[in-house]
């Protein structure tokens, strides 16, 4: 192991960041290229190559390492396809991405996934979740995004594309619509626009006061000031986002029996004000036998270098 | 293969089923004893050890019985142990089921899980989803219980107890009372009980017509008897019992993207009035990827047979 180094790339809509990792989850060397300047996946793959090759270099590893690790939108671990990915310029068809970044490499093996899938291996190989052999991974961004993991294994499904607990229903009649096409859908609630829609939502539906009141345009990190200076409104609106993904998180341990919850990404850093009401909504919601047993764990990953771990803990399995 | 056999026992409240059981699922000798007669384990586990030799010796097995599965209600998996479980007289605090089985068998193995479990396993030996690799089995009888397959594999979970599906939340706000001690379980609309309640429901808030006025009691079966009879409040019930398990099963795709649903248990007989419904249901409530690909299967395995059958294939895997 001492001698082997494995890469990891996170592909998002505007950037993509790719490092060296070791053994032990230190980023040796990494950098950063353009996702939305391609149109088309061919030239964008082959800049990526070259960045690759550029930091094994730096990175004094050439010959030594294993393999690269993906994390994409809509990424699909059995196909090594990317497959319908709004949010990237070349991926609205569906793109042999493992494939043809493994031809562009001379061979070097690929193993890819999506965000978040990638962000539960990451936390299991270097993170919170080490030692751990069922957890769920919930990544609250933009979006609500998941990774469940059962037996230390990444559940993908039938078809590649388990994990999507950011579109199950949270609230059942007239719910918020979400960009999925359905209505209710957890994201719609309990991500960084989530909560920026409950602060607009509920500033035009009542009087309370708020510093809030003053912005022209809300967005989660806003709301999250606010708490900290004590606004009731910013408060009540975490009060209500813990308690929202705390009845959602007494389903999903009713299906996988998980020993933690681990939570990531941007809103994941008001820990102070979800972590109460997510334990009390999930503990008042689930079955006696897990009341006070399951652990909501804050992910303490470095955010700048969690994206490329996670990625790259993939490549540790090829 | 050919010469090993597997002996399956169903513990049920009042009665246990026993079987010999084949490679192919015939059932070559069986026998009930009661269950509901014994206060204490120790008695009950020598007359099931007696039922058992007999059973072998009738089939001429001698020798050649690899071990015993057994499904039980709150059976774990990971202990052997049966905890908690309120309809067995001896089954209030732990029992240790598989060892003292074991010890009475002279040392022939004993594997143990819950029945829903028990019918996961024996669905993909014998039944329905042979050569499935992802399904989720709900057993629709008194309560709604699950055994979840991911990987060829049924989902214990961190504690042995994973897969309690008949407790999501159907209903958020106002739910039915469920013996669980929470409110809006998906049990306590979706299974036989359910459905009975669902029935006493709608005749008393209602003035609708039905031949289930005339009725002093009302069971599941009753409203299906008057379902046949083309009755519209009882065609209605199912609509809705539908509706319930197709959200609900919507929600368990996002999970674990299933090949299949597999339903099994006294109220699936009702597939007639059930499947539309659920499939309506389920396909818009459920990600546009997954639209329409989602199999919903009834179990075809003779009911008579089906729990020996179930808990006899846990053995295969001794």
């Amino acid at each position: 192991m001492d001698s082997t180094y494995v890469v990891g790339i996170d592909v998002g809509g505007q950037t993509s960041k790719l490092g060296v990792v070791d053994a032990r989850g230190a980023v040796l060397a990494q950098t950063v290229i353009r996702t939305d300047t391609y149109s088309e996946v061919e030239p964008y793959i082959a800049e990526l190559a070259d960045a690759v090759k550029r930091i094994i270099r730096e990175s004094g590893t050439e010959g030594k390492v294993r393999g690269i690790g993906v994390g994409a939108p809509n990424g699909n671990y059995y196909t090594g396809t990317i497959e319908n990915a709004p949010n990237l310029l070349w991926g609205h068809e569906r793109v042999e991405f493992a494939k043809l970044l493994s031809e562009a490499m001379d061979g070097l093996p690929v193993a890819l996934t999506n965000d978040a899938n990638a962000a539960a291996v990451g936390e299991m190989t270097y993170g919170a979740a080490r030692g751990m052999k069922n957890f769920i991974m919930i990544t609250l961004g933009t979006g609500v995004g998941s990774g469940i993991v059962i037996n230390g294994e990444v559940v993908y499904g039938h078809d590649g594309f388990a994990g999507e607990l950011g579109h199950v229903a949270a609230v059942r009649n007239n719910g918020r619509t979400c960009g999925c096409g359905k209505t209710g859908c957890l994201e719609t609630y309990a991500s960084a626009t989530g909560v920026a829609r409950t602060a607009r939502e509920w500033l035009e539906l009542t009087d309370e006061p708020s510093v809030l009141r003053s912005l022209d345009t809300i967005a989660s990190k806003d709301v999250y000031e606010a708490a900290k200076e004590g606004d009731k409104l910013a408060l009540k609106i975490f009060e209500f986002t813990g308690k929202i993904l705390g009845r959602s998180f007494a389903d999903f341990i009713a299906f996988s029996s998980p020993e933690a919850i681990v939570l990531f990404g941007g809103l994941a850093r008001a820990k102070e004000f979800l972590l109460g009401p997510i334990e009390e909504a999930m503990n008042a919601n689930v079955l006696p036998l897990w009341r006070g047993k399951v652990k909501i764990v804050f992910s303490q990953l470095k955010e700048s270098d969690a994206a490329i771990l996670g990625a790259s803990a993939l490549a540790w399995e090829l």
